[in-house]
């Protein structure tokens, strides 16, 4: 296990860029004291920001740039310009070439995959990254994968995305074999699903040993913890994420309208207020803050780009945990005991073609 | 406006047929005194829960048959020995012979789907159907499709799919001119997405007078009540339901757990009961229940197969509204109104393959 797990912040992205930043480095900080910090971004912002935050900067190294990727580039804009130089570009580069551990960013998520994919490659029998989300729900919390980093998916790479999801689902809650579902909805025959049935099929005719495949799954199933891992392409995996999101704060809206209506309601909140906390601390979207990016050769951690300190926080503490706890090497391991299942699969999935 | 509204229901359709059926259709009637009835049945089982609604017998008519439709077969299967002759078939009979304004089922949506499509027919330039959901949001409702009937769409199909719920929107919400927004992710220049980002040019650049396109919304504008008619594919569409569903009832159950914790906060609660009341109502997803098929020559509604009587009477007042304020007229119109623009985007489309 390391010493010190060394941790690279774009300190330019995201909505709001060092001021957010730092706070969050610093909250993090007191959680996890054996954390260093190498933060990319402008001298002449981040210096100050860091001379008021005296822990951190005790534990942080500061390399300057004055390339920043805007949050509406796109990611080909966003390479041209910021390829080599951009504070986003040298915090992925830091992993890169080993100086960091782990790379996070809140910056555009476009430009954060293209530029992860051209610098730290995919890993050896991937070919399309993902981003995985950590999803809460009513047993305790479950990874869903993909959630927008490829649009589409063939059967091959929807069992991959099953064996990279378990090998973050193994590092994070310390199952010996997580169970996978694979995201489908519930009618029959219906043209235009036959990737997600091959998938289907082949993750249930084979062998793999690192995680238990139990059928398809559906949208509610999500947020019943149905499974460790759900499966599903990007495209309806970001949709999936955003709606509940959507949902979580449409009911905390109607909450506060409930409590606020009458005097008796909201004496009843004032006696309530606790548990009306906890609920909050529940439904709070910045505690499962953070993406992580799949099938990279190298871990990088995508923020909400809106986040404040709390919710940047948190997607440094994700980060911290999947260095601390070996996800990439227990992704090879999975993707190396199960290769012999995952070849035959992807065999099957291109005989089916 | 006509005088009654007659209604088909599918008394063997749902988790538990008739005895949910006939309640909720005596619920209905107490709310829409000129509804009209037919049940299509077996009598055995629906003659003796008539007797016991002496209010609903006497608006309804009973028609006979032993087929019923199981909720798990295929379409096909369905098509096979339900053709004819099961109470879903003869529903919507009624409505293709004008016995009947509605046909309303709880019974498989695949099987519902496929002998719609097969009885009814596909109006005149639509090509695919679509199931749109009535979905509560911030400021007020929302309608969005497709929700399950078609699994990819090309722009062609999307550009209907607004103009149908925006026909849909005008009927329900009584709006001049409904607002629509096209689902996508936010993440630009990743494959796949072509259909969408195409869709949405034609529809900034078509001269629609029935709807006015904002543009792309992402998964949680939904709940937000950002535009009156959201359009996606059918399978993000089902997903991002289903997925709201779950959510909305993993709240529910944190706040149960929540507001039985303590002593404090079981007071708290009594005393705020009006406001939970009021809260649950909102989240009830019983109160939108009811899928509506769009596209085809009639008008079909499809209710959750576990509905209880409460859920099904909603879906049968949507069926009621539908016909009431004329929804096929209304789409038939905006699709001959908008019918130059829809040609053009279409053909654009098509140039564009």
């Amino acid at each position: 296990m390391p010493d010190k797990i060394r941790i690279a912040l774009d300190a330019m992205g995201g909505d709001h860029g060092p001021a957010i930043v730092l706070p969050a480095a610093e909250l993090s900080l007191t959680r996890h004291p054996d954390i260093e910090f190498i933060l990319f971004g402008d001298r002449a912002v981040v210096e100050p920001l860091l001379d008021a935050h005296p822990k951190l900067k005790a534990k942080a190294q500061l390399v300057h740039t004055t390339v920043a990727i805007r949050m509406d580039d796109k990611p080909s804009q966003a390479l041209r310009y910021g390829r080599w130089k951009s504070s986003m570009w040298l915090a992925l580069d830091a992993v890169k070439k080993h100086d960091a551990d782990v790379a996070v960013s809140a910056g555009n998520t476009g430009a954060l995959m293209a530029m992860a994919r051209f610098n730290l490659k995919m890993m050896e029998g991937v070919e399309r990254p993902a981003i995985a989300a950590l999803w809460p729900t009513i047993k305790g919390e479950s990874i869903v994968l993909d959630v927008g980093a490829s649009i589409g998916a063939d059967a091959a790479h929807l069992i991959n995305l099953a064996a990279m999801g378990s090998a973050m689902a193994r590092v994070l809650f310390d199952i010996e074999k997580p169970t996978v579902g694979l995201l489908n909805i519930g009618v029959e025959e219906v043209k235009g699903l036959e990737e997600v049935r091959e998938a289907g099929t082949l993750l249930r005719e084979g062998a793999f040993l690192d995680f238990e495949y139990v059928g398809f799954v559906e949208g509610d199933d999500i947020g019943k913890g149905t499974t460790d891992v759900i499966v599903t392409e990007g495209f309806a995996g970001n949709i999936a994420l955003k709606t509940a999101e959507g949902t979580a704060r449409q009911i905390g809206h109607y909450l506060r309208g409930a409590i606020s209506r009458t005097w008796q309601a909201r004496l009843g909140y004032l006696l309530a207020r606790e548990a009306f906390q906890a609920l909050r601390d529940k439904m709070d979207p910045r505690k499962s803050n953070g993406g992580v990016f799949l099938g990279l050769n190298g871990i990088v951690i995508k923020s909400h780009g809106g986040a404040d300190a709390e919710g940047f926080a948190s997607a440094i503490d994700m980060g911290y945990d999947m260095v601390r706890y070996d996800l990439l090497a227990k992704i090879s391991q999975s993707l190396a005991r199960d290769r012999q299942a995952i070849t035959t699969a992807h065999a099957a999935a291109g005989a089916a073609l």
